[in-house]
């Protein structure tokens, strides 16, 4: 995997940059639809495309437990199973073992849990993490870390930390020993813990450097602290982080949490916002969201957002929109998601054509002054 | 509305037509997918295009009462409500009022009903029959008949049919006085009942003949009746409506039904089966249906049917729609109703080419060598 920085924007640290995958080149800062088991809900790769989605995550836990990885390596890996031909990040399992399933048993070996499916019991190592994504086939995967809940105490969030780092040298291990073994390249990312401390994230930080992996994802926020908290810690991390290598904030966020997170710096997003709002009637807008099940857009003609390209306000009227909505029909979540899902490529894909006209600062102080989202 | 018979077969009933409405041609004999609700359960309207979808049923009933025909007038019409720039066929509400809500009344004068989503009351005459589908704006319109259960008796029969005839009166003189009205023109059809009393359906067509309408339909059948009684009915019927008149097989039905509708000079047809079907998993294949959920199509790499042209069979396996199925992922529905409508349509294409290549006769005799579906 090779990544370039193309630009560095004057003003902030926003970059513009290009990671070259073994499916395909991606252009950054990047925004990845969350395809959970293998289909990002409701969305046929077709219309993915016509999106000009450039990549997607899938969760390594929901497809360990359903259909299972090595039934997924049998029937060609996770690209052709799922009709996807583009890239596809898988993240490590660990966050949904914290925070769906029911945690048995957590010990330097990794972690033993209950599947929120069926009850049942599996232990999930760091090298079982690897293996896991190696027969998806992802592009990029991601390492096992122990996923702490905000608050923590210094002190927790210092074993957790460095119970992550021995995790990671175990993925990173295991991964240097089986690469080559796997048709196409797969990239392992590094991912920065140490909750709010920035002692901690320096540490974090700098032992995931010395490992020397592909990339650095910046995990552990999003977790229930408050928006200048985080933006704050990201702040922090950045010059941690080297320059040559591309930046994931995991599971942010918001449009403007998109805007903020590039002036510091960050290349790589995911988040389930857009499309978990979308099957629930919860509509972006350049003017703020509208929920469409409110009575108010009973007979109203105009489109979700007059001033947005997508496929969905070129061709249906809130009515009808809130029709499909009421009337608890399929296509509310499809037209709703293709919606959601333009406004934030759309987001991301301004966010770029700024940094390249060195205006980027412009969409930073437009979101910080109007607030939205 | 104009409608053409091109072509008979020589050794059957069966016509190749073709049926010019004020939203394009159809060619028939054709399929109609069910769009109850002003949608095509689960399918935009870009994919009813890709599949050659010609023209849509939708329900006057389900529209009646949401989003109601009057907010769907003031947006324009159903076309633009829903974007379908095709032609859409709407039922007169009959058969929901008598399958779907708890009936309170019915006399000569009309049906009082209460709704089955929030028990309101509401009374459907043949007038407003007719009112709501002019304002929904469908290019063809049915009257309001009395929908009688199977078995019944010849007096209900008669007496039933009787009245139908007294609504398709009114209907007929109503949408008369209202001609011009509307921005497009609208046709009625007729719709001949009499369950499966000969004597009486000829009294009934007789009479819906000599009030002229523009096409004709056979109802009330596929209500619990034997299949084979209900293919000497459409038999029967047939020699009573007139040659130069479209005939429309109401609800019906499987695969082999429309073939055997269409060696009895049937032209159109609707049914809910291949939508229903799909998202229940049910999936029609040349050789039988398959059940997705079937553990055995855990590890099927095979489409769901391998002579199968449609863009699911050239892209997915069954274990990936199983997945999809068993995961509960809304794709699941998805392509599930790509597949089956596509088999639908398939089966009509190739139904009027054979008539074309005057081998209708081969298409009968392997549906009903094979007894498929």
């Amino acid at each position: 995997m090779k990544f370039e920085v193309l630009l560095r924007d004057p003003k902030t640290r926003a970059r513009r940059g290009r990671l070259h995958t073994g499916h395909g080149v991606i252009e950054t800062p990047v925004f990845m639809p969350v395809g959970t088991q293998a289909s990002v809900k409701s969305m046929t790769p077709d219309q993915l495309r016509h999106l000009n989605v450039e990549i997607l995550l899938c969760n390594s836990y929901h497809l360990f437990l359903r259909p299972g990885h090595e039934t997924v390596a049998r029937l060609g890996g996770l690209h052709r199973f799922m009709g996807w031909e583009g890239p596809i990040l898988t993240d490590s399992g660990g966050f949904q073992v914290f925070s769906l399933s029911s945690l048995r048993d957590i010990s330097e070996d990794g972690v033993r849990f209950q599947s929120h499916l069926d009850g049942t019991t599996h232990f999930l190592s760091p090298e079982l993490a690897v293996d896991i994504q190696m027969a998806l086939g992802s592009d990029i995967m991601m390492i096992l870390d122990d996923c702490l809940a905000y608050p923590s105490s210094h002190f927790d969030a210092d074993r957790s930390m460095k119970r992550s780092l021995a995790w990671a040298e175990r993925c990173h291990a295991h991964w240097m020993g089986t690469r080559g073994q796997t048709p196409r390249p797969q990239a392992l990312f590094g991912i920065v813990q140490g909750s709010i401390y920035p002692d901690l994230r320096k540490e974090s930080a700098d032992r995931l450097i010395a490992m020397d992996f592909p990339g650095y994802a910046i995990g552990g926020l999003a977790v229930g602290e408050p928006k200048p908290l985080m933006y704050e810690i990201i702040e922090r991390v950045e010059p941690y982080l080297p320059e040559e290598k591309p930046r994931y904030l995991m599971g942010v966020g918001t449009p403007a949490d998109l805007v903020e997170a590039v002036a510091c710096g960050v290349d790589m997003f995911d988040c389930v916002m857009p499309t978990r709002h979308a099957r629930n009637g919860w509509l972006f807008t350049k003017g703020g969201h509208i929920v469409i099940k409110h009575s108010k857009y009973k007979e109203d003609r105009e489109p979700i957002d007059s001033t947005c390209g997508c496929s969905v306000c070129q061709t249906y009227s809130r009515a009808y929109l809130r029709h499909l909505f009421i009337a608890n029909e399929i296509l509310s979540s499809v037209l709703n998601t293709i919606h959601n899902l333009y406004f934030y490529l759309d987001t991301i894909r301004r966010i770029r054509q700024f940094i390249e006209f060195h205006r980027f600062d412009e969409i930073l102080a437009e979101t910080r002054r109007t607030g939205a989202h």
